[in-house]
Parts: structure tokens; sequence; C-alpha cells
């Protein structure tokens, strides 16, 4: 994101398309995460897909990794009683000259205690690179960063 | 949602006009329903819509009856000094064999106090039924779940 | 906003394009102010445009007020720890006969303290002008109002 909205008129019939697939894209990925799917979310990234965020104490390689790690937290949460709910918006979207996408989203993660309150949990920038596999996006690389972080 | 991403691409014109319209429609709606325009707001469901959510004691059927849930919610948050916003965002839509569309999304409502402080009130996933009436989206079921509750 | 959804289908391939761009347009506005690019944000706004936000003690107008205005806030959360981020969405889009569009919008503004929490700041609704310049969308007019205050 290096230049300002004045210098790139973007409406083409085009760019609706994709904005539209990345939105529904992003809805899908986070309800399958959400909902403890947690083999069907790996999938929606690519085979050698690398994830970097804070949460985790590195980054993350691979799909069976990421599926793990998904596990990993759908149990922590499922222990303490608490539901955490993605929601992903304000996503900016650049194709590159390759074809792929770069996407800069903003993440809220909710935290929800059974019986209890829901409260914002976290804040987040996520910058993916989205490639396109048989067709259909796919996360390539992500890189999340938390507002609380330095 | 029953498949992920890589199943099922969906970047059709068709698909993008239909996105947009949903985006549109719920915006159009929960900005209705948040500024107390009950009416406004019921004539977006069908005349025989049935809504289901955990605020209620039990479900709503009809306009009519959505109407009036409205207003006395309308009535106990201008009592109390306090908005309530509905954020909606992450819809997921599916179009169904019959031409209805299947659209799950979250939801969170934000409370403020006049005069002091906003916050989460409540995370919500809704799932929606939308039918086509003389050419509009209407709400034809709608099931709200919270993720506070078990 | 004045008609229920019924009566005014929008589904055309033109409004599909135009929302899409809208979002766009929001996504990196906001980005740009959340990360303190202060000149660029003010470009996303017509050379004369007006500002109205109750945080600011009167309206501003111009790109040089609004780019001094971001920044004065900006040093302040240097100063205090604090992030902000601005997550807009849920918006509605109409066009005007002279092909301006008026679009109301909600956006969330959220605060994370660094090494501490992250919470809702505050919860306003956008009613902005939106105008053509060179193709390109900027903000003409935008009136800020906060569900806190009366």
């Amino acid at each position: 994101m290096t230049t300002h909205a004045a210098a790139r008129p973007q409406a083409t019939s085009a760019f609706a398309v994709l904005y539209a697939e990345v939105q529904q894209f992003y809805a899908q990925q986070m309800q399958l995460l959400d909902q403890g799917a947690c083999d069907e979310w790996a999938a929606t990234f690519t085979e050698a897909a690398t994830f970097d965020v804070p949460t985790l104490p590195e980054p993350v390689a691979g799909r069976a990794g990421l599926a793990e790690a998904a596990r990993r937290t759908a149990a922590q949460l499922a222990e303490s009683g608490t539901r955490h709910r993605h929601f992903m918006g304000m996503s900016h979207v650049e194709e590159q000259p390759d074809g792929s996408l770069s996407v800069r989203s903003y993440t809220t993660v909710y935290a929800s205690r059974l019986g209890g309150e829901s409260r914002v949990h976290r804040v987040c920038v996520c910058d993916d690179g989205l490639v396109r596999v048989d067709g259909a996006l796919q996360v390539a690389t992500r890189r999340v960063s938390r507002d609380d972080l330095a």
C-alpha cells in the first residue's frame, strides 16, 4: 500500500469480481477456524503456506502444522470455556504482476466466556499473499501483527 | 458451509453483483434497526418471516411481531440511556438450487451509554435464509446464536 | 436512507463495481490514517473537504488542516503508548442524481495500549459525501457521530 487512492482508480468489473471473491473466501476461512473445522481451515492455505503470528512461538509452515496449531488452540479454548470469533474486514486488495494478490486486512478477535461476558481479545493487522490453485484462492503467506505489541 | 474454498471457485460477475447486493441489504437493515425505524426494519423481512434469537423468550413470526419486538427493545434502551449498534460482516453467501440464499454472517452488537463508555455487548452468528420478493431481497428465516451461550 | 430495501432493488453490475470500489477506498483511507501516513490520508479528501467529528473542537476544512489534525492525534497516541484502529463497515451507498455518493457507514475505533489491553474506544456513524476527482473517489464532506454522545 504505497500510493493513495487518488492515484489509482479501480472501478472495473474484474476488480469487483475479485473483491467479492476475496471477501467470501475470508468469511469461509474464518468461519471454519471458529467452528473448529481445523483440517478444512488448513486446506484454505497452500500446501507449503507460511503463517507468522505473534500468538505462536514461531512461524508455522505447511498445512499439517497449521491444522495442529488450530487444534491445540481449540482444545485450550474448550477447556477454559471460551469462544473466539475472528472478525476480519477493511481488506485492501492489490493484484501483483504475477497474478497473486497482496491483501491487507484488519482482524478483531473477540473472546466470549460461556455464561459470561464478551470482549475484544486482540486487534490485528493481517498481511496475506493469496494465490490461485486450481482456480480457487489460497493463502500462501500470512503475517499477522497485534496492536498491543510494540 | 460444508466444503472448503478450494472446492468451489466463485469468481463470476453474477456472484459479485449478488455479494454487493447482500452487503448493501444488511447495511440498510441494521441501520434501520439501530435508528429505531422499526416498521421499515420489519419490512426487510418477508410477511411470514421467522426470527429465532436467544434475546427473545421465543421465536417471533411475522412482521407485526418483529416490529413490536424492535419497539420494545428500543423503548428499553431509551429508558436506560443506552445505544445499540449492530455491526455485521464476514458474510458467506451460498445460492441454493431454488434461488434462495443461505447467508452466514458474524454480528457484533456494541452498547454505548450516553455520556459513558462503549463496549462489546454481544458476539453473534446470524444464519439467514434470504428470498427475493418483487425483485428485492428479504429475510425469510433468521437464526441467531450468541457466543456467550452454551 | 429514507426507503426500505424492498422498494429499491440494486442488483446491477454497475452497483457491484461501485460497492467494491467504495470498500477498497475506505480500507486504504483508514489504513493510511492508522499507520500515521497523514498527508497521504489527507489526499483521500478533496482539497476543500469538510470534516465534522465530535473529537475535534470544531469542523476542519481543507487538506492542510486535516493532515495537521491527524498528526496531532498521532503524536498524542505515540506519547501515551496507544494505538488506534478504525474498523469501518456496513456501508450503505446511494448514488445521487449529480453522480456523487452518499455513504453511511459504521466505524468502530479500537484502542490498544502497547503491552496492555485492547478495547472498544468509540462506536461511530460516518456520513460521507464522496465525489470523483480525476476518476478516483475522494471525500468531499464527512460528518461523524458518536454513540456515547447525546
